[in-house]
């Protein structure tokens, strides 16, 4: 074998990870074994100090390092606002845009009869109990924009809106920047059912 | 800030790597955060092995890791035959197509006067040594087909020659499979130039 057995060793861990082929891996390997001894720690250090460290928060289970995440803890977002999100990741993607500065609460997937999962393989129940005892007056229900997160924003807003809490959705339509031309029919539907009037 | 700080490290670190921009990051991250504990471990050890196992080969600057590398142990190798490559990833690409059974020397880069690379920077005089006092007949220049990989098999082949070593590079035409009509006028040239008789 021309192959010493650590570099081997190392391509497949690499190529386990996804959107990284054999291609990428054996780049990233060979980066690697020119790169200084410090800089291959760093990366195995916080591979390690990621797993160790970070668990999910008990309140909204967006991933935390503290007792509560760094979201429920501070105190200058909006306590009235909760945005229902399927997983961490969309957590990510909102924040990004600095245009919501309410609370989350993540759900852990979306109903699917068809993967055999239901509202109770979901943080449903935590949803309902913090819905119970704080001031929120609106629920944003950010889940995907498809079938599944359809069927969990319906079922979701039928349990809420019985609260007397405000359910919304977010909105569909064409993407900023995009061209009507390539937008496929569904969005473009969409887009003409929710027209603003200017 | 929304992300835990080990979140946005371990971001960091997978962001400095090659051919990974911020959304693949990203998605490694979050497939390593609801990976096992055992699965992120096993990346970060094989990192953390071959920064400590491999080392270049003292004879040929392969990467090994015992004394020497894993080729020149191999005594089955054909010990006549030697191919000079640029770099070890060379050496990865070479045996992938099982027509070489040779030895190899790594000579870590190419002459290139623009970026102030010399033949004293590469393994040249290691190369001279091994010549010296080896069986070696032939000497096969793998050097890349471009300006820096031609100079350098051009240089090496007048030091070779009068030692009365063969020296022979690898040859330049169509790649298999590809189209002619892709072909870029350099290549389809060489492929005119160097054609074989049937």
């Amino acid at each position: 074998m021309a192959q010493a057995i650590s570099i081997q060793k190392l391509l497949d861990e690499f190529e386990r990870l996804p959107g990284i082929g054999p291609k990428s891996a054996q780049r990233i390997v060979y980066w690697l074994l020119n790169a200084n001894e410090e800089s291959a720690q760093r990366l195995a250090s916080a591979i390690v100090e990621v797993k160790e460290t970070v668990h999910f928060c008990p309140r909204c289970f967006n991933y935390a390092e503290g007792e509560f995440c760094a979201i429920c803890t501070d105190e200058r977002r909006d306590q009235s606002l909760l945005m229902v999100v399927s997983e961490p990741r969309d957590i990510t993607a909102i924040e990004r845009t600095h245009e919501f500065s309410g609370l989350y609460h993540v759900l852990g997937g979306a109903i699917s009869p068809i993967d055999g999962i239901g509202p109770d393989d979901l943080h449903v129940k935590e949803l309902l109990e913090r819905l119970a005892n704080t001031e929120i007056q609106e629920v944003i229900l950010a889940t995907n924009p498809n079938v599944e997160g359809e069927t969990t924003a319906t079922y979701l807003a039928r349990l809420i809106k019985p609260l007397g809490i405000k359910a919304s959705r977010l909105a569909s339509g064409l993407p900023v920047g995009g061209d009507l031309e390539f937008a496929d029919e569904v969005t473009l539907g969409r887009a003409i059912e929710s027209r603003r009037e200017l």
